[in-house]
């Protein structure tokens, strides 16, 4: 005998989608940043995450025309890139993760910072105009921040999620004071991470299931 | 100008787990479950998370002991499977994750169920005695269930925290009912994830940091 359960996967996806939309307040959201929000909420199972989703006018926008225009996907975590599903991806984008780089253990020493902060020095020759995921440390999205005020070249939006009790609210907070200018998406307090990151990216990827 | 932040990664982790053991309620578990749960709420960033943690009696012995053993990790996502930190693992274990196999398209097709779930026919050959780690599809852990019950070989230990709205909490709760008398942990409800369930093996698979 075996149990009995729903076995067909857009049927699990819509009927996901449909409880989602029936108990979450959306209401803040536009049309197009209600879709990345629900398949953010179904990558953590729980409505009320909703209430501390940040979406930067034109932010949706933004990351739509730089995936379709080829732009690469810059992930801070393994995690991140694993959860991309590349078959949605309109150009085929590059998704890199330079966190195993064997540079980045010798730049973090020499920077006196985490290697997910170090990573990002790798992406400076493809940075420009691309698609930022960090869905995991807080180093990374402060770095980053750090490096845009410096003048590194500027990304076409910033998908700024990272978890966790040490840094991840405030690296956010700095994220979303939005003194960058750069559109962005994130998640506000200690809730956050790979999940949510990579279910952003995949919204953006494609409308739609 | 840079950002003032802690950029150590070792004094990172201290100080979350520092936070975590401060504010989540660890009462129920034993010391080696509350270092599990540690890691699990360090993942989602909710203490409050732990309210919904189940771990069997011996479960964390018994997946320790297998780790020990060299069991391989059959994961059903890529996500899980990439969150696990490879350098801890104490048995240079395998990590498997069938879900892109060839095969496994048609296996779905033919079974009638998820990728996810068909996935799950390619482990038979290494399930005896290995750690199962289930953190995205619920189909997953419905099928790995049927399996053991109808007769295929028995793994040491489940973590199944499969995350979602339909489909998640009644896996998880057909899996809490233990008639397959196999030492597990899991997450009630719709909360779980890949960055959980990774968490849990990376817990495992070496006390502390």
């Amino acid at each position: 005998m075996t149990t009995d359960y729903i076995r067909d996967g857009t049927a699990i996806y819509e009927k996901s989608f449909a409880i989602i939309r029936a108990e979450a307040d959306l209401s803040r959201f536009g049309a197009a940043e209600a879709e990345v929000a629900v398949r953010m909420i179904h990558a953590c199972g729980l409505v009320e995450a909703a209430d501390a989703f940040v979406f930067s006018p034109g932010f949706v926008a933004a990351a739509r025309a730089a995936l379709g225009r080829g732009a690469p996907i810059l992930c801070d975590a393994e995690m991140v890139a694993h959860g991309i599903t590349r078959a949605r991806l309109p150009a085929a984008n590059e998704v890199v993760c330079t966190l195993r780089d064997p540079r980045t253990p010798e730049l973090a020493a020499s920077m006196g910072n985490t290697r997910s902060a170090a990573a990002l020095e790798l992406w400076r020759g493809r940075l420009e105009g691309a698609l930022v995921a960090i869905g995991n440390a807080p180093t990374a999205l402060f770095h980053l921040l750090d490096m845009i005020e410096a003048g590194a070249p500027r990304p076409a939006a910033i998908v700024g999620m990272p978890v966790g009790f040490v840094g991840a609210a405030e690296s956010k907070e700095a994220l979303a004071e939005g003194r960058h200018g750069i559109p962005f998406a994130t998640v506000r307090g200690r809730m956050g991470g790979s999940a949510l990151a990579a279910a952003a990216v995949n919204a953006l990827a494609r409308a739609g299931l």
